[in-house]
């Protein structure tokens, strides 16, 4: 039933909104400037040395340079544009989907010599695919230890591929289905290489089903829902919410881009602080965090002294937004910033706590200062963002990851709906 | 725990006794025959285009012709020699351990020029592995609807891989975490290529971990057993049996090859009716089999239209057999032998029942003349065999897969443990 549905939503979509259009835009561009100023961490050099070593047809262009089948280039790119974990999410499934969903359609239509305008609107269709199927999966789901990322991801790198083969609905359920047999993610090799790998993968698996599906590969369509199917295998709730208003509104349109270097469950509390009139660091008495429990094991290291650790803490990105520090710099978060005295005693005046009454993308601030002045602040992630707003700091985010220059060239690709392979040529 | 365990057997075995290589030899003639009788089918065809579109480095031999990158001809090449499922199956857990792990294993060593006898001993590492992942993860995860080949199949061809690229025993262990979140496979794909094509992907998934890892990866070297790993979420239940003997005993040497070409399930019952004394066809007036209640659901079709169905029909390979058509040939599961009105004839006089004391090995046949005289037979695949009498039918079988010539040039290789790309040669 959703395999059928979402099919037939991804087959015969012809257009979406502006509003939305614009927003796959600014996914692109993030995409593309965190992918490029990741090309250097371990797990992006690894993967594309593999690749490169394979060689083979030049079908798409790879991050850092070179090109690949689009299968590996679908891999390889995934694994890139994750590995700074400073790319989109979204939080109706909690996954990342631009980055499971953007390499397997832009390796796709590299090779299949797709046009521009059709390479965002298949993007769009896959990374909607992908947040439904997630929602449908649902919460057990993920909290079972399933990364929607790589799971739910993978369904939307079909559907995007499918769609630029130009397979009909029945095609592209057969691609949702074969898919549902490959499809992989564990959120236990978090704080590993293979957390951005999970990425690479479901981005690999969805070109690789598509690709098969194109060449006469008949699989059990209904791989999702089926008896045993990867619903019922996978701890999957078959939310049926996950399909309201399909092709009327577009869950995408929540999607939640990255203002901070930093884990997404940092960052309500990082715009809550930016939002409010912050005393002098040295009148600072207390500062109070109140956030959703479930990040409480994910991004609450109290003391940490590496700059990896440091983005999965809440009472160091306050110290850090306090004392000035840029959170949405990379180099921000380092081992000599964790040492750093000043920022220490700062941190030590950090209390954070759990309140189950704020949403996974809630958070509220106080600020003691010790005249006794109160400061509060609250942030929702999911409230609307003005689109100027929202384009100005991506805009900003991608000239400080890639340079002016490099960031202003990549949104002109955009705009203009340049060619695939121009695009992924400008990746390299 | 039994990663580490695991991952040191692979590591520090340097020898297998005599009867156990010799089974090695065999499951490798008969995995070489399947596979080329295999090539022409449809997800053999398939894969096998994919690659050869996707060119690259003619680093392993593909079956049916052409080279490509080992991570896709270990894709291909456990799809096509699963594509007849006539290949090995271990019953310990219900895996087909050859299809996933040789074809991994032959990839690497010949990417990596290693020896035939490296070969060897890193395919029946790789397979012990998979065995024992296999046992570890259990009934339930079986039940659940995980399709063993696939999930326990990619850490056995991990090992294999990793062994002969030269990992120690923390490469060989990290090789099996990372893989924990890529392995997958699905039963719901059963009646459709995705049940070969699992195979495939877990031969595929290994080759790519294990370069991975040589390559400077590092993931969670826990991920099969972690909180969360790959057991914990895919219904494990961790049976430490699992490790029982380890480095000590071959759980390979108790693999039952396939003798017929139909599902394994039949293959007991078929046993049983070629070792009883049978009375002529029109003497019969009924046939009774009684079989384990698992396979009730599996392969007892009741009146199969088609050669497919024909494959998992107790009714139909027993008549088959008392008329005298060869259950070993591929070609004797026809839609005109299903149509056959002397054959289903003595098929409506077939009665299968389940036997909760019976074992998934064993099966019970009892046949009743018109005059009333009972012929009773019982067999057990389980059952040791001289290794004799299974080469001789595992050569048999190869001829008649092969030619006659063809299987005597592959047993003559295997046996002077050619170099991997001259075997991988004999496969195009």
């Amino acid at each position: 039933m959703i395999t059928q549905s979402l099919a037939q939503f991804v087959a015969q979509t012809q257009s979406a909104p502006d509003a939305t259009r614009h927003m796959v835009r600014l996914s692109l561009l993030d995409w593309a400037a965190v992918g490029l100023a990741g090309c250097r961490e371990p797990v992006a050099r690894i993967t594309r040395a593999m690749a490169l070593d394979e060689a083979g047809a030049a079908q798409a262009h790879l991050f850092g340079g070179g090109r690949a089948p689009a299968r590996a280039a679908a891999l390889v790119n995934g694994a890139t544009s994750h590995a700074l974990d400073y790319d989109d999410t979204h939080f109706a499934h909690i996954g990342h989907p631009s980055v499971a969903v953007i390499p397997a359609a832009l390796a796709v239509a590299e090779r299949e010599g797709a046009g521009g305008a059709e390479l965002q609107l298949a993007a769009l269709l896959g990374i909607e695919t992908s947040i439904r199927v997630g929602i449908w999966l649902g919460r057990d789901h993920y909290q079972t230890g399933f990364h929607q990322t790589g799971t739910a991801g993978a369904f939307g790198a079909a559907a995007a591929a499918a769609r630029l083969m130009g397979l009909d609905a029945a095609g592209i359920a057969a691609a949702l289905g074969l898919v549902a047999t490959r499809a992989s993610g564990l959120k236990s090799q978090f704080g590993t290489m293979g957390k951005p790998y999970n990425a690479g993968i479901a981005a690999a698996n969805g070109v690789e089903a598509a690709t098969l599906v194109a060449r006469g590969f008949v699989p059990d369509p209904q791989g999702l829902e089926a008896a045993q199917g990867f619903g019922a295998t996978h701890a999957g709730q078959a939310d049926p919410a996950a399909l309201n208003g399909v092709g009327r509104n577009w869950l995408f349109d929540g999607i939640s881009h990255k203002f901070h270097a930093c884990c997404h469950g940092l960052h309500a509390t990082l715009e809550a602080l930016a939002g409010m009139n912050r005393p002098a660091a040295e009148e600072v008495a207390e500062i109070r965090i109140a956030t959703h429990p479930r990040w409480m094991s994910v991004c609450n290291q109290s003391d940490p002294e590496t700059g990896l650790g440091a983005k999965f803490s809440y009472r160091m990105v306050a110290a850090m937004a306090l004392l000035g520090h840029d959170t949405a710099a990379l180099e921000s978060y380092s081992d000599a910033l964790c040492a750093d005295p000043q920022l220490r005693a700062l941190r030590a005046r950090v209390a954070v706590a759990q309140d189950g009454e704020l949403s996974e993308t809630q958070a509220r601030v106080r600020i003691v200062q010790k005249d006794g002045t109160l400061h509060e602040a609250f942030h929702d992630l999911d409230a609307p963002m003005a689109p100027e707003r929202r384009e100005a700091r991506l805009k900003s985010k991608a000239a400080a990851l890639v340079g002016q220059a490099r960031s202003e060239a990549l949104w002109d690709m955009v705009v203009a709906e340049a060619a695939p392979d121009e695009l992924g040529a400008a990746l390299t």
